[in-house]
């Protein structure tokens, strides 16, 4: 159901904070994030070996976590280093063990084999401290399955019916022209590149200031496994799509804005979605802009999920129904072919070993 | 589980205003119901074929309905004839459509095989528009199976216990009468008839302004397919059940009122219930009468619901457990026969299709 | 799953008034308790046997329970006595009386086989109205199968980690001793025994003024049955354990203090927990007393609440994860064993009958 051997997003840097455990539901599974006496984060299985305790109402001590129902207390690496009153301790006193990297703002965590973890394998995010875009950080749950948000991501002409008041700003050409755009979508290793070329199209009102009023726009995005989003829009003075042909264009655009994104299963029905959303650091008063572009984000990504979860409850009320797929689905349905063939290797490479 | 092959009542009339798409979730099928343009009531699948998003988040236009995720526009037909940015439409592109009939004040929607679909199997139902009667349109969901809705109302020997403060006003007289009154139950075609006849019945305190202190009172109501009930009371001086021995008594009553209620399962576990209530239009002050009648309903329905709520919950207990029935219950087992008669000659239709 | 020849404690005897049948679900089962004319103590199920509704909602009559949908009479035994209207009453109208005694300031109730109910399995519990001691009565419920307190009460060590700033005052000398301590463990005909001996053990700073500031202390209980717990903590000079070697101590304790609890399970997944917990009477200015150790008790469990619903909620969320014990666990898996062995025992004897 989930593809393990990869990086997980299990939130932002900041959301864990040193001095307390932080506990966190991850593919079903109830872990537990601390820092070490020198920062370094460490995720643990969010239960004690012993009576199956959440180590997360426990006590960090040094680099160590204690399990503050009978005090047994875990080493960064699982092992049970102390039984209050015992000195012999039972081999099997062991919990287990996440792979964990803080990289570009966020916490990854590695859910599958351990032996085969390959930082390499982190996706070349972009975080809130990343000095070409001005952003802050985001965060939304979502009571539906994770494939429900893929979806919707890998498939933008949407954008022109749920978003038709927020991003398509009520206008009925600017909606037009998300709904007809022409893609080209191309398959990656580990994801799909999607890039959608809008002639001539009417900015939406919030966006006339900084990006002119009619343009041709570039938006471009690559959606990586296991679920990570990179999406830039670019403003161009219109006839730049001509001009540029088959080719990424070489003019420098009139505005642009970027958004990294994190879809990270919770449970079989709840995902956490991570965003932040901001424009070109060269943009005039770029920093002064941080704020508004996440309560963007936060109105818009709102009506995908007030969408998705009445979709989810419809798909539960009849498991049955098969969904009817066509041309618009086609990127959606490139990806869910990489993630079968994901799954079919680790469970293959299970049974081998 | 259901009966399908029938009229079951969605809604009043007015619970449908034009403009609005209104999701309904009917025997666990989720429905929608909006307007034409000229008013005609259509009633939809909630369910997009193309990824399974609800068509009540949707936008009418016209006579048609636009699912607001991807833009697929279906006529009332079900058909998808609209593919924003696409020509070609997928023939499998298209949804349910449920025949839906407007009569009697309510919504009536055929819930089974659309080819045997036959408007003449509409009960003669009365709604608050007809002018013999003065009433309100009430409504009031149970958590319950409908069943145990139908079994109350089949048996009114609760009214004696369930109904001792309301409809008996607290009278020992009034609710013997009731526990005791002679039935004569009779099988119809597509339900049951009661008839009740209760003796120099002392009338309850709050009807004695209309009907006198004492008096023979014969109550008469059908249960129809799926859910339909319709009853009479009619007061009328003492001795006229002598008078009209096996007979309907030909003389007129000293008052009458009548209610009609609609069972309608929306889950296994949730039920509708419809009802207006009121006195004969020929009843002086009738008219002012109304309001006063749909509050006595809504106080004697929630007595039922309160008890059958709680009836449910000891039933899901141990589903394992049988009710012991008897005499009592003739009516509701005639009734239940009649149901599993249909259920069987709708199981054996479907296989010889 | 429950040992059910055997008593447990539907509650304490003052949440039964007179004149109001009282609902309780234990071991998944519906009850009802009402009072006869003298007083009586009376259990029936709670479930008229005619349409399954609750008895709880009905009326007390005489020593009778009357069912307020259609009715119907029920004695203490369980018996139909009356149908209104019907002189004929259905031999399979009844529903089942349970065996219950009042003793000890609460109800007992006997929830398996009524032909082998044995009184003297009662056992010597201890209650509020007991002249020893200084209580009064708590009850608290937790979200949890009953199992996980019964391994909470038979391993104190944890209240060196889960009570280390109420019952350890926050003192790490105290809790030290707790979780250090030396057992004696006993098996029991129908229970646990645990003997612990803290020496020169720090008193916890609210009780300095009872006990002084460093004592012997003998703790004492006894876990039996189906969930009685049964502790006596007593408070001796310094040297007391010495003194007195492998025998009970002769001398008199310098403070003394008492609680009886009662684990009883109402679903599988919520459990009821009675106590009550006080001073010795023999405590100078004790009866002033009884509040405060309430409110410690109520802190105190509260705290263990916390824990094992976090507990109950980890276990959960993977059922196949097997907890793993060693020296510490020694009575509980005792305990557990006694109730293997009279489950089987109950097994066998219901296959024989």
């Amino acid at each position: 159901m989930y593809v393990r051997n990869c990086w997980y997003v299990a939130g932002w840097d900041r959301d864990f904070p040193a001095g307390v455990p932080t506990p966190v539901t991850l593919l079903d599974e109830p872990l537990v994030f601390y820092r070490q006496s020198d920062g370094t984060i460490t995720a643990l299985e969010d239960r004690c070996c012993h009576r199956l305790a959440p180590l997360s109402h426990g006590q960090i001590e040094g680099n160590d976590l204690r399990c503050m129902y009978h005090g047994l207390r875990f080493a960064p690496s699982g092992t049970c280093n102390e039984i209050p009153g015992h000195t012999a301790i039972p081999k099997a006193m062991k919990v287990r063990s996440y792979p964990v990297v803080e990289r570009y703002s966020v916490i990854w965590i590695w859910m599958g084999d351990a032996a085969k973890v390959e930082e390499s394998l982190i996706p070349d995010f972009v975080g809130v401290d990343d000095p070409r875009w001005h952003m802050l950080p985001g965060r939304m749950d979502y009571e539906v399955n994770y494939e429900l948000i893929q979806d919707n991501l890998l498939d933008l002409s949407h954008i022109a019916y749920v978003h038709r008041n927020s991003f398509g700003g009520g206008r009925a050409d600017t909606n037009k022209a998300w709904a007809e755009a022409q893609l080209c979508i191309t398959p990656l290793e580990r994801g799909v590149r999607v890039e959608r070329w809008m002639k001539n199209a009417p900015t939406p009102p919030h966006q006339v200031a900084l990006a002119g009023p009619v343009c041709d726009v570039l938006t471009s995005f690559d959606y990586l496994v296991p679920g990570i989003f990179l999406l830039t829009s670019a403003n161009y003075l219109p006839g730049a799509a001509e001009r540029s042909g088959a080719e990424r264009p070489t003019e420098t655009p009139v505005f642009s804005s970027f958004t990294a994104q994190a879809v990270t299963p919770l449970t079989r029905r709840s995902t956490c979605y991570f965003f932040c959303f901001g424009p070109s650091a060269r943009t005039p008063g770029a920093a002064d802009l941080k704020q508004a572009f996440l309560e963007l984000g936060e109105r818009v990504f709102n009506e995908d999920r007030r969408m998705l979860q009445a979709q989810q409850r419809i798909i539960d009320a009849d498991p049955s129904r098969r969904m009817v797929l066509f041309d618009v689905d086609k990127a959606p349905m490139l990806y869910r072919r990489l993630v079968e063939r994901l799954l079919k290797e680790e469970a293959a490479g299970a049974a081998a070993a």
